[in-house]
């Protein structure tokens, strides 16, 4: 039995966490920087809960909201400059994936000298800014992983850079701010959580704690399915869906992605098709080759979502995702030329080759 | 949904992890202590193990190997002074619970001057030094929880000091430390390990988490009470138990012990009855008193170890450990005085009063 288990980062869930925990934030620094993005943390309350959090212990703080979706490399390197001309001591991300994504680099960026061009090679050293990390969607797992995942346009896609010092020193969960997101992210950023389960139990590096964590989060994601097809969603769901995305987001620090989310990549870069919903729409044709292999695994999976089978996951993800993009073959084909340069198809315990990538690609958009 | 989550300890696990990552140690220091009892971790391997690695990356290293069952305060301050007189920069402890326990407790007081009568007031600064862990045995968990449990002859128990400074920083699991184990010391540990787990479900500060975990680790530990029956232990099972008894030792991280556990330490104290075997004598009784209140979480652990009632759990228990030590009845109120003023009791979802936990001593000693 071989596994290794690193995951540094303090986990606080609950509601009105942040303000319960205001203290904490005196252990990471005096004074803050908030990374968020334009509206959806001020709409959703988690942006007052912080400040309230702050002012009660007398922390300074400046914001930084420029974070697009899919933040780019410029966008990183500029909140680095603004965090290191204000002095400040510590990064509080607020938001979904693309703010904790940005927030983490920006962390990295503000003590470390590194070249725009030399981004990707992951040459770091251990000097990085403490981070307390709020998700205002459960998805990405940003939380408690060591990865930043930027926009890499050279490369044409999405690459991740990663240190272990890059998990966040402090991650807030409160599915309160969760209330207001719209059905389309709830059910795109929730299918984005449970592919980096299902990922992790395919990916080489997959261990039996991973295993086991991965099998409690795709339990807790499953139990939700109906409320996500009814589009009505609890707030207990909305807990259950942030506990097994945080629990997803540990599992891939162990195991890293695998195919789906190479793929997925070039559906978001030229596309612009949300990530979660592009792991969505591939996932179903992904477990099906898998699944020629090892049959089992699968059957592990589809226990815990209380399925029969892949067709039924597959129909499943169809209802969910309604009406899907038109994609040409030749584009397809150039996705899944880029697709096979990417690490995470390698980490796949079953490799796609450049054929089965393509057939996955036609058979998930109806080609 | 509350949770909290924290274990930042990094664990390796699988054959030969000590030699495969000798590098890990540089990241520790320059001059290691080793802390250790007199003979097993000589006999088992892994002393040699360590040696053979800090020789590897040219680290210097002292041994200190005087740590005796149950280490008392005298003990860890002496092994703080020579920590300080040599110089050394790290702790590596070999052994189970009491080297362990013992090397986190001179990690402590070798960075911070605390008076001997203060050691259990748990007043600590953040300063300690870094520490790698090898367990030798598959039981305390204490490779992955920030406590120490020191004999306290003041208070005629054993008592826990904890900050989260005592996460171990690294911790190394290899299975075959455990093949040269006596059975008697295999079943007292895995029965600890167990307690650790089950226990960890009836705090009051179990959490969706930590269940989880204990629950994987009930599953692990039970499947290979078989072969603790039979008395040969296979690799593959000392490995199921010693990953059982690391994620219950996170378990209890979180959680704490229970009733049970301060029910033992009397026994361990005052009978010099091993820590695992005190627990496992006490815990059917103690389940049996909290099935009244909450059947089904009692349900939960019985289907983990594939067992049909508390009842089949304590023949299970008597078949393990055999003849029962004599223990008066006022041998019992004694204990039952002692443990209802430690802590761990009103740690109990169910709290047990005198009466109870007297009833729990008479019931499982056949009084």
């Amino acid at each position: 039995m071989n596994l290794n288990f690193y995951m540094p980062t303090k986990v606080i869930m609950g509601e009105d966490c942040i303000l319960k925990n205001a203290g904490l934030f005196t252990t990471l620094g005096k004074k803050a920087m908030l990374v968020t993005g334009a509206n959806s943390a001020k709409v959703n309350g988690s942006q007052d809960d912080v400040i309230k959090a702050l002012e009660s212990v007398h922390i300074p703080y400046i914001i930084y909201d420029k974070v697009m979706s899919n933040p780019t490399v410029p966008c990183v390197y500029e909140g680095a400059r603004v965090a290191k001309e204000n002095e400040v001591d510590f990064i509080i991300a607020i938001g979904g994936g693309s703010p904790m994504d940005a927030g983490k680099a920006m962390a990295l960026l503000a003590c470390q000298d590194i070249k725009e061009e030399d981004i990707f090679l992951g040459k770091f050293s251990e000097q990085v800014l403490p981070m307390a990390f709020v998700p205002t969607t459960a998805g990405t797992g940003s939380e408690v992983t060591p990865y930043s995942i930027l926009t890499n346009d050279k490369a044409q896609t999405k690459t991740s850079i990663s240190t272990p010092k890059l998990f966040p020193t402090i991650s807030f969960l409160d599915a309160k701010y969760m209330d207001s997101l719209s059905l389309t992210t709830t059910i795109n950023t929730a299918i984005d959580a449970l592919s980096h389960a299902v990922e992790g139990m395919i990916s080489v590096r997959a261990s039996v704690l991973s295993d086991a964590l991965a099998l409690e989060s795709i339990r807790n994601i499953a139990s939700c399915f109906e409320e996500l097809q009814d589009g009505k969603i609890s707030r207990e769901s909305r807990e259950k869906l942030l506990y097994g995305s945080m629990l997803a987001g540990v599992v891939i620090s162990h195991t890293g992605t695998t195919a789906v989310h190479s793929m997925g990549y070039s559906l978001t870069y030229f596309k612009d098709i949300d990530h979660g919903r592009a792991n969505g729409l591939l996932l179903g044709g992904f477990l099906e080759f898998v699944e020629k292999s090892k049959p089992e695994l699968i059957l592990s999976m589809l226990n815990a979502m209380n399925l029969n089978s892949v067709k039924e996951f597959s129909t499943l993800m169809d209802q969910l995702f309604g009406e899907k993009e038109e994609i040409t073959v030749e584009e397809m084909e150039n996705y899944t030329t880029i697709s096979m340069k990417a690490k995470n198809i390698k980490n796949s315990s079953v490799e796609p080759d450049y054929q089965v990538v393509l057939d996955i690609y036609k058979k998930s958009f109806g080609k």
